[in-house]
């Protein structure tokens, strides 16, 4: 553990690049050896054919070197008999030689606050988030896909093979950071049972915990023993075990971004699952109204004293006013801050939806939605009502198909994210997220009571 | 029936503006009122409010007029008691004029081939599909999104509140449209149950029919009686009446979108669940194998030999033989020809899967993707599996976060699109459509024999 904490939290002052074959990479001096690079070598990133990897082993032992991290692939996971015995001798010789091992078959370290980026295009500000990922691309893929979502990392570990460092020592690692205060994870297989739920139990503990279990059919279970190696986890006692630890479980990388954004923007966190939803159109106000309640939430109806506040000034023609509330006039900010205080004030309301881009009067593409004329008031009126009534907006914005349409979705998008306002891709998975951090958010009350 | 039809197929061969406060509109002369139009007036779209409809429908009978289409809203959606009085006259005055209504509350026709267009945006060819939509936002919708993934339309119907032409009405016509080869339908309430159940079972019987229905929950239902003042039918027997009429069931836009993508361009329809999932990374491979499960495909495991032959090509670190099959080279033209073509072979694979975009490798932005050197090569192999193996291949293309991904993404997909390349954006959008249409086609083939 104190390895991990000292190699996660290096600043790694030097790279050393090794090959005997150059004499410099990309203006630093190349070494041809390990033993030939002056002075102390903390940590090994191992790229090199999994064959030559037992000698390297032996070079590191000399060296005195911390940690190892194998990006090599091709041990356990490649179903050869002689491979798993190598990557056996791998730890031995780590418990031998006093370092630990990341991986084999993984990307390692992401930790932008020390510099240590591993991909490129991975963001380099530093977040409250980290992650553990026995998938080197899900690894890559969260920040990545995060970023313009507003989702910022702390420390992001790609395990692999898991043969040394694993996820329950990461987990609990993670428990205690204290520049860690959401943890988030993908997971295969388990190694063992009883040391992962005392973990997972500390972790759940003190921070929201998501996590993403990969492998839960027979074609899924089959490809996670040729991806790292593992055998999965009965995907029944997963979900059991997420129940009673209040672990909050999703299903693929969208729903694990979509709980994240959940779990950092929304603010404050919803008192209970009353929703309002307010936006322009029938066919998504309908829709709305059924990914809401499909996922657990409640949408009040509107007494008929909200709904005469509403008809003063919303148009009758084209309009629903029973929450749903649609109006052809809820694309113009005055419309859509006068609706919403009004709804804010409701005592069944708990959090507040705004959805743009789903019908055809709302597209992306002529500019309106990324003027200031709009998003600087609609985004004051946002902030004000989380402000004065305490409640959270969510944001629903759907993608644009086209180049010109993505450009104005992207503006508002960022516009929106700077601000701290959630934003989801679609109505059911703002309404999927919402419900899994209400429920969390209501089991964790309970438990500290 | 017959009054339908011509005005479907009629080729409005002039558009006459009609406001008193104008004489010419967008260069066309415009007329003060119905009566002082030259000549015959076959169809009326109606903007005007609500309080001046039964005035209008005076003019229309005068004029002798076939069909009038209210854009109009604030009627009997509106939940005031006088409104659907005025609804109920408006019905009168047609059947007593000896004209048909199109909504009210709705866009009306878009019907392409006779340039007969009701939105910006809407692609100009004409298609195989017909889509009725008691929303107009979702009647605009489809073609909207659904033109980069290669939908086109014959006759796409708005009839909002379904006072006179009903959705009834409207299957059993395009059950019997030589033009119409699938038929889409979103619906929020059905009127007269019997006479659907009739129509839906016509139109079942000669083509395949994919329904969407909205308002399934307390919230959703409340909010189609303010949007078309449907009495949303019961969740339960329209699941019910789909099933045993083999109607293919979607619940929102996109998963419609995603049918008839599947049912236009999966060709040949897969004889049975068996798929073959092809492409780079182990978190996507692992993701593929548990939604194509999920959604109640099958994933054959390859026998050894064929493992064998794999590996004569395929890169042994990093890759995973199982199906789903994953190696650092299928991002290659030859690696992708070659590994399908072997699985092509397999007598329990009934269709293949290729993915792209899913895994950090494989990201849209350099150009790769996007080039003639990747796309030429890779659209003729899928085009051969198709052709000699009998085989269908579908691709899943995952949209990109930012501009310059964007711009490759929309390049690469129209190149597949265009070759007739079933695309869908998600691995899980792929499946959930891939099973809907190989159970509707197992239903259809024992229906037949």
């Amino acid at each position: 553990m104190q390895v991990l904490q000292s190699l996660i939290d290096a600043r790694f002052p030097a790279i050393y690049p090794v090959n005997p074959r150059y004499t410099s990479v990309l203006g630093l001096p190349c070494y041809p050896s390990l033993k030939d690079i002056p002075g102390v070598v903390d940590h090994v990133v191992v790229g090199i054919p999994a064959e030559s990897a037992l000698a390297l082993l032996d070079e590191c032992a000399a060296k005195g070197v911390r940690s190892v991290h194998f990006f090599t692939a091709g041990f356990g996971e490649s179903g050869y008999a002689e491979r798993s015995e190598l990557e056996k001798a791998l730890l031995s010789k780590a418990e031998a030689g006093g370092f630990r091992i990341i991986g084999p078959n993984c990307v390692g370290l992401y930790v932008p606050r020390n510099r240590l980026i591993n991909g490129l295009g991975m963001p380099l500000e530093p977040g409250p988030i980290s992650f553990i990922s026995q998938s080197g691309g899900n690894a890559h893929d969260l920040p990545y896909y995060g970023v313009r979502r507003g989702l910022r990392f702390c420390k992001v570990v790609s395990y692999g093979n898991a043969l040394d460092v694993n996820e329950s020592e990461l987990l609990q690692y993670l428990a205690e950071d204290q520049k860690t205060s959401i943890i988030a994870a993908y997971i295969e297989g388990v190694k063992d049972g009883a040391r992962f739920r005392k973990a997972l139990e500390k972790a759940t503990d003190r921070k929201p915990v998501v996590i993403y279990k990969g492998g839960n059919t027979s074609a899924g279970n089959r490809t996670t023993r040729g991806h790292t190696a593992s055998l999965t986890t009965s995907t029944a006692v997963f979900h059991a075990l997420s129940q009673q630890t209040n672990t909050i479980q999703v299903d693929d990388m969208g729903e694990l971004t979509d709980a994240l954004v959940a779990l950092h923007f929304v603010n404050p966190l919803p008192q209970g699952l009353g929703v309002a939803v307010v936006g322009m159109g029938g066919g998504p106000s309908v829709l709305a109204g059924d990914v809401m309640e499909e996922a657990g939430l409640h949408l009040p109806p509107l007494s008929p004293e909200t709904q005469a506040q509403l008809k003063q000034f919303l148009p009758l023609a084209g309009g629903i006013f029973g929450n749903p509330i649609d109006a052809t006039s809820l694309l113009t900010p005055k419309a859509i801050e006068s609706t919403m205080d009004i709804l804010s004030k409701l005592p069944d309301i708990d959090m507040l939806v705004y959805h743009l881009g789903f019908h055809p009067v709302s597209y992306w593409g002529d500019g309106r939605f990324s003027s200031s004329a709009f998003l600087d008031p609609v985004i004051k009126a946002f902030t004000e009502i989380r402000q004065t009534a305490g409640k959270p907006v969510l944001l629903a914005l759907r993608p644009a198909p086209d180049m010109r349409g993505t450009k104005e979705f992207l503006t508002a998008q960022e516009a929106f994210v700077c601000a701290g306002v959630p934003v989801f891709y679609s109505l059911r998975q703002l309404a999927k997220a919402a419900a899994k951090i209400v429920v969390w958010k209501q089991r964790e009350v309970r438990n500290v009571f």
